[in-house]
């Protein structure tokens, strides 16, 4: 490999799409290759199997397509559901609105436990509403990048397990994947989607499923026939399978570059300097960094304790009379991309910053230290404005 | 822009994916910026107005959105079929074959004239189904990968205005922008549906859509809900009319990298150092050279005509008494990756060549003088050692 360089460019600090390795932009650099040649069959095979590893799960169906994070709705909605099935979604936010307008959109049923902004949904919750109504599946957003509410993965898995134990358990993790743990097996997760972009520190564009075993049964068992045609799992399934054994398979053309730059994200991931506990604890830590620094700014977070705070990102409330428009554009006029608030109620009074990936786990390129300097450079500044 | 030279490789010469240049897969490494930003806003902008000029449409709507272009066929079939409507499928090979069963998945009650293999369907088999039933929509594939067969699309959308007015056309064009000659608005076409991977001169991994405002005014006037979520045109408008308005708008992270390669792509063909005609006739021509090259070599091609052979492409019967895997490694192992058919009932007879892009377009590559030396060297061999 040459000794590629990515551009000069602002540090990228908001939740998802975030700053990826000059490795991985190197391989979505590299000349495109045929779909169904020896080259690229291990590229997609190995892709599938660390998607595993990273989701602590053995034998998972993963699911790599061309496609956003929001495909990855309609894989769930499109297979899972058939018109009439109850559905319950934990709402914890913005991207649970809309995982509950798609999972509608195939015909599901859904009762929404809505938590308040900045909460996150308890297990008293879940349990009442799951002896309650008998449900094929139960939804959450595992990170809601509109509020940083970090929900309890393995407390909704057992929960369900125990209480409804034929409920499927759904969780989005787009902006979880690789930045939070997720024990899919152990936790009885029986669905993980996400997209390439944020934890798993590739470019956007491609949306990653893992089905377990026991999801793939539900779908094999279906009597209505699948609700679409390009996330139909029925496609898909002897594709995956063809190219983890080595073997070509055509239905629709895979998006090559971005897969062989997800592999070595993956690579870096799995097998880089630190391990895939290390990779958590070092989102964990740069979380306390980001937390004290706000703290010390007198700043609030979103969410409404530590418990429920996600470690990739953090949404923090705006200091008084200070809008999203004072704070983002000097932020990035000192050179730090950080992004305005995404909830229909509040978005004008917090803002948010993604602190995953490269970002939190390769500490000597400094980028907590910039963000945490340029965001008190700036309220200092504009505090002293508004003085 | 720094100098980036790509990794010296084989020679890509199947229908897609293609060679590139190394323009647009530096812009594929750029750093990925905020979906959001000022930045990025004017990349996707460019790239729907860019879309329109190579379509000769003057206010198409464009989608651009993460996926293959099989997801163009959900578009069309999620957004303008309602259950029960009539569809005509003009089947021309595998891809038609493939379309039909995604209309039939949202629904939609599907005739196909069906052309033998080798063949297009001929204006008086689509005046004589037009006259007999009425279609919610007409469709057809530009260029069937799997055959190198080219549909008169001119003669199919003038048809169907004058016979049938208030049919849509639909024209997938995945393996035909920008290296077949489309007049959307002149010829009327409704829906052009495409990938980035072929003519269009992208790594693979965005799907390509152009609606006519009568596709769109059929698509607000439907009655059921629109049949998915990520497909659903109802969310990608304001989108897409925002975005080109210079304004950000969220529904899906745009694979903002990928864009970014799309567009240089566009500005190559656009404003390169061709115009858009002189890329259409270099496609002819480059098709002229490899037609005389396997008449001069004994060998045949399936389309049954001139007439209705794809530029961009051609499919070559073998040899007899030579297998795919006789002629195809042959010409790896010198350099030059070219493809087995795809076609059920023949697809071990015949072979594949693209020559789309810039390996039609800039001469001075050398890559057609590669591939016919090469195809020459290999046959010759075969046969030689067959003898």
């Amino acid at each position: 490999m040459s000794a590629f360089k990515q551009e000069s460019h602002k540090l990228l600090v908001i939740p998802g799409p975030i700053e990826v390795t000059d490795e991985v932009l190197y391989a979505n650099a590299y000349p495109p290759v045929a779909h169904t040649s020896a080259e690229f069959i291990p590229v997609l095979g190995d892709s599938i199997r660390l998607t595993r590893e990273v989701l602590y799960t053995k034998d998972a169906q993963i699911f790599l397509i061309a496609g956003s994070g929001t495909l990855g709705w309609d894989q769930t909605s499109a297979n899972l559901v058939e018109s009439g099935d109850n559905v319950l979604v934990l709402n914890s936010g913005y991207f649970g609105d809309s995982f509950t307008e798609c999972l509608r959109a195939y015909g599901a049923k859904v009762d929404e436990i809505r938590a308040d902004f900045g909460n996150a949904i308890t297990q008293a919750q879940l349990e009442k509403a799951l002896a309650a109504k008998k449900y094929k599946l139960v939804a959450f957003t595992h990170v809601d990048t509109s509020t940083a509410v970090l929900s309890d993965a393995k407390m909704i898995g057992e929960t369900t397990r125990r209480v409804s134990p034929q409920t499927l358990v759904v969780l989005d993790g787009v902006c979880s994947v690789a930045s939070e743990e997720i024990r899919m097996d152990a936790w009885g997760i029986d669905v993980v989607l996400s997209a390439s972009q944020k934890g798993l520190g590739a470019p956007p564009g491609l949306c990653i499923v893992a089905a377990s075993r026991k999801a793939i049964t539900v779908f094999e068992k279906r009597v209505s026939p699948v609700a679409g045609y390009y996330a139909s799992w029925k496609k898909w399934i002897p594709v995956m399978n063809a190219y983890e054994a080595g073997k070509p398979m055509y239905f629709a053309t895979p998006p090559v570059n971005l897969v062989r730059a997800y592999r070595q994200s993956l690579f870096e991931i799995t097998s880089g300097n630190v391990s895939l506990q290390e990779r958590f604890a070092l989102h964990r830590e740069t979380k306390a960094r980001i937390t004290a620094a706000v703290k010390e700014l007198g700043l609030r977070e979103v969410p409404q304790d530590k418990s429920i705070s996600a470690n990739g990102m953090s949404a923090i409330y705006l200091p008084d009379g200070v809008g999203v428009a004072d704070l983002v554009p000097r932020m990035a006029a000192r050179g730090v991309i950080v992004t305005g608030g995404l909830h229909k109620d509040t978005k004008d009074k917090y803002f948010r910053i993604g602190h995953m990936g490269t970002t939190a786990v390769n500490k000597q390129r400094g980028d907590i230290d910039k963000v945490i300097a340029v965001l008190t450079e700036v309220v200092n500044e504009v505090r002293k404005q508004n003085a």
